[in-house]
């Protein structure tokens, strides 16, 4: 029997000896590599915390000690150990296992994450709770290096350096966020990382036992063990103590009795401390520690090769990768930016044939927008992929310095709707609510491929910034028989009908059509229209809809200043009043993990809903 | 005649001799204290900047070379360099000079701006199109210490240093944003203002020296020019040396010979540059050294003595200072979380009264968001007072941080709605649009000082996040005779009327009560509502709303997403689709600078043209 299979808490690990820990360590990379290779995941990052993770719940009691794994996507060691091994067959699958720390799941997850960068804050408020209320317990951050280039994780430590509270932040330096990393900062790391001791270990000792309370009959065994590890304590990290920490590192984080050496001094060492561990993503698996960002977030995958099934049909992170390819040979002005997410977002190929147009700004969102804007303004034509979710950390940035200036900004919104797999955290369900009330922006979503292809055609002519929003999908082949260029606020329309019109947003033309079918085998001939713009609309299109007694809207967003909400304000304006107006879109949540299929019933936007909405509603008022 | 009267552009200060400027320096001192007094506007913050714009100028060549002013309230000394001098009569008004800088109004300003710690990054991508597109200007970004608190600043500051790009940031540091500075960046750069020089003189030489390309027979007056100056090129900026900047400093930044010195030698120096430049906020002006926070941003005052004139009313933010001290007086679990503004969001007395329950996180909007998530989560009631245009800042914070996990977090925004004298930056009219499609977020707006004080009981026992948002005017006094409990989701009739409704947020409730009496005058009876919650909408009123001909609502916020859509959205999901709608709302656009109520009059939010707009339709509709 395995040691994993005792390991139900916390409490069971530490009844364990030191030697007996590689051991557990080795059971869960058999376990992780297993699981994962059946459910799909996050690999690379979990198995190169291992280790960190034994040591943390081995020196730390958790819940009362409240341990935050930065992004969460780290947590499965964490989960394992904390009585959620057996659902690890569940993982990322509607009512199954999160990906990411959820509180609801279990005590042991301290704060609801999803996002990169927010532990040292979120730490940060549980720390001076703590103070404040005469608790006692340790908080401990978990963040990557990757993570760190966050601005919300710098203002964290920038915030935390200052302040006297007893918080550990570790610094989980894989040199990678999710491919490569970049920075400064990173380049600082890396100096450390390889730094020829220039430590002086004199004052390593002092510095480390100034900071401990003397501990009584225990000092001595106490002090054995600070010998032990002494080495392992470098003075390097200036850029640390400058902001206030206390750093400890080097320390290797694959080996147990130094990992939990030094978290067993650390943790009774006041005020704020960082420990710089050095992890390799992947370890233990070779795939993934020879890919490991193929293994960051993976499908299922052939555990004894890690080989992936190749994904049948071309996505339209598959047509934006080749058409940015294109359009960077035609015009060498475009230049293209990410946020940590060359890959993810279609640019590992514009990467490689344009290295010096291409910038990875690290997470950083907003940097990544300001920087872009600065393009503009320069004379170049910036095109900026950031996912739907984290558009939202550069909010300001798109309203204040792009919008204002009408600068010729092109985003590109990749997972907008509902997103397989992460859940609540990863929602794109907001980008049309939250762009388009920006004065000067335009607002648009493809519904096939070639559509795509064209609307950004058009994005990198539109004298102003232009976003263009599309799901974590195949791209649609379904196409109108003769479809129009793109031009300005004009929609497209797919079927001339009577009676009915349905407006389907981008991802919603293909379920709009096949309801299209079945209320035409009912007898009834639906219009169907792409208004392909979500802003400005087509104003045409408004006014000619006067002549429909029904009029229904879809689209992959919430209610509240969405498509339906703005088509809606649109017609009321025009003073078209007689239709009877059903909008599609999300309600007023944060839809759970699933597929997208399973999503998009979930929230009613699967054909069979809209179909059977749209017919209810038709009749219904036929009947009166 | 002044010096200052021949300078209409940078040309003409580069044919003064050095011996002139700190002449010219005293005229612009002069100049801008006679000319702010009369106006209002930022005092203390040019008049540090001084020196520092008269030696960039002096040095460089705008607009050819590009200075960028981080938030921009510091330019008039630029403004008044480069053409401007005789439009400051009409400086933060109406059709008037911008207290920002602002590319429609001169080619040497830059980038438009307003929020804070945009410079790094919009200076990064004007210096990466540079290179691109093969040009040779210089890039220079002057950013106070206070703005490099923010996340954004520090994500630029990351990127920069990684790259190899020729750019200067200068910082202006005055130990001072708004308010005092915190954090552990600025306790670093306090330390290395006062630092005893443990400057190595010899490697002070050798580094710069190694930075500057041999320059012919220039040599000999350059390296006169270098001794002279070596003095203040200290070596001790570690942190940003590790950053990847060459550092340069600590200058007097009031020291025109030093500053000069420093920028003909730094400006031929390739890749990222740091000049740490020590200014004095209000400098050369007694009241405003003794009181920069107050010379911050200031109304009309008297020169002689400094004296402002004492508000008439309270205002929303005087009710809210008094109200949050006499919560935390009742619940010690109250804690208040401000982004640098500790007076200008009426938190000055809490702090005072309770200074460990009070943090000021620096201009880190986010992570004051995200610090609170962690307070609550840990049992306190953080209540967080940014800006409406600020909290822009921390949409994602608020959405993914607070939201998902139901935190009760207290947002109060305060300059919601039109903002006076500071124009398109820092509109608070998006704040409805913004909040509105953020699932479990309870949005209140106050008609009243009574009602905001209950509004404020209400949030700090609901069980979830509230956002509270008002304007920066006196806080009404009108309330109804008889004014109900604040409940969760109710609104409150103010007057019972007949067929026509008119529904109007917060503060659009005293102008639509002229217009309600206006409309009695001419025979008609309406209903007046105030809804108090902008969401959950009351869904009893709204019910009831079916019994009336015309429905108005009246929103100091843009149309898409705002109030009106929401209501109308309700009625239709009710089925009510009898009454004539008509929203007042704001334009798709950002409104200029101009009073409050210039700005009123200009959206057509004023009692005068709601109550034109509404006669009109009441009347055209009766007609038919």
């Amino acid at each position: 029997m395995r040691y994993l299979d005792k390991i139900n808490s916390p409490r069971d690990l530490k009844r364990l000896q030191m030697p007996q820990l590689p051991v557990v360590a080795e059971e869960i990379r058999e376990f992780l590599v297993n699981s994962v290779s059946k459910t799909g995941g996050h690999l690379a990052s979990n198995l190169g915390v291992v280790e960190l993770t034994l040591a943390l719940h081995y020196c730390l009691n958790s819940p009362d000690d409240k341990i935050l794994w930065d992004v969460g996507h780290q947590s499965y060691p964490h989960k394992i150990l904390t009585g959620r091994r057996d659902e690890f067959d569940t993982l990322r699958q509607f009512g199954g296992l999160s990906g990411f720390t959820k509180s609801t799941e279990s005590p042991h997850d301290v704060f609801d994450v999803g996002h990169s960068s927010t532990s040292l804050s979120a730490a940060h408020g549980l720390a001076i709770s703590r103070d404040l209320l005469g608790q006692r317990n340790k908080v401990v951050a978990v963040i990557g290096d990757g993570s760190l280039t966050s601005g919300l994780a710098l203002e964290g430590l920038n915030n935390i350096g200052r302040s006297d509270t007893d918080l550990t932040v570790i610094l989980n330096d894989n040199q990678m966020s999710i491919s490569e990393n970049v920075g400064a900062l990173s380049r600082y790391l890396n100096d450390l990382r390889s730094a020829p001791s220039y430590i002086n270990v004199k004052g390593a000792v002092r510095g480390f036992l100034q900071n401990i309370p003397i501990v009584g009959k225990g000092t001595g065994s106490f002090l054995e063990k600070t010998k032990t590890h002494l080495k392992y304590l470098l003075i390097p990290g200036v850029l640390f103590q400058e902001l206030g920490f206390k750093y400890y590192g080097p320390v290797d984080g694959h080996n147990l009795e130094q990992l939990v050496g030094v978290m067993q001094n650390v943790k009774e060492i006041k005020g704020p401390v960082l420990v710089h561990v050095r992890t390799k993503k992947g370890m233990g698996y070779v795939p993934a520690e020879r890919q490991p960002a193929k293994f960051h977030g993976i499908g299922p995958f052939d555990a004894a090769t890690g080989a992936v099934k190749p994904a049948a049909k071309a996505t339209y992170t598959d047509v934006f990768a080749n058409k940015i390819v294109e359009l960077g040979q035609a015009n060498d002005k475009i230049v293209a930016i990410t946020a940590s997410m060359p890959t993810g977002c279609g640019l590992a190929s514009f990467k490689k044939n344009f290295p010096h147009r291409f910038f990875d700004v690290g997470i950083a969102e907003g940097h990544a927008v300001t920087f872009a804007a600065g393009l503009a303004k320069g004379g170049l034509r910036p095109v900026v992929a950031i996912y739907s979710t984290f558009l939202q950390r550069a909010y300001d940035q798109i309203l204040h310095d792009v919008c204002i200036q009408k600068l010729p900004v092109v985003f590109m919104l990749d997972r907008a709707g509902v997103v397989p797999g992460d859940g609540e955290t990863h929602q794109g369900i907001f980008d049309l609510s939250y762009l388009t009330h920006m004065p000067n922006l335009t607002v648009l979503a493809p519904a096939n491929a070639a559509e795509f292809g064209a609307m950004l055609d058009f994005a990198m002519h539109h004298n102003g910034p232009v976003a263009i929003r599309y799901p974590k999908d195949t791209a649609s082949s379904f196409i109108s028989s003769n479809p129009s260029p793109i031009r300005l606020g004009e929609s497209e329309t797919l079927v001339n009908g009577e009676k009915i019109a349905i407006i389907a947003v981008g991802s919603m033309v293909d379920a709009a059509n096949l309801v299209c079918e079945r209320l035409c085998a009912d007898g009834y001939a639906p219009t169907l229209i792409n208004p392909r713009f979500i802003k400005p609309l087509d104003i045409g299109m408004v006014t000619d809809l006067a002549k429909y007694s029904h009029i229904f809207t879809i689209e992959e967003n919430v209610h509240a200043g969405g498509f339906g909400q703005s088509l809606h304000a649109a017609l009321r304006n025009k003073g078209i009043t007689t239709p009877r107006l059903h909008p599609f879109a999300i309600d007023d949540d944060f839809p759970p993990i699933g597929t997208r299929d399973e999503l998009l019933a979930l929230v009613g936007l699967d054909a069979d809903s809209i179909y059977t909405k749209i017919a209810e509603s038709v009749s219904h008022d036929e009947a009166i």
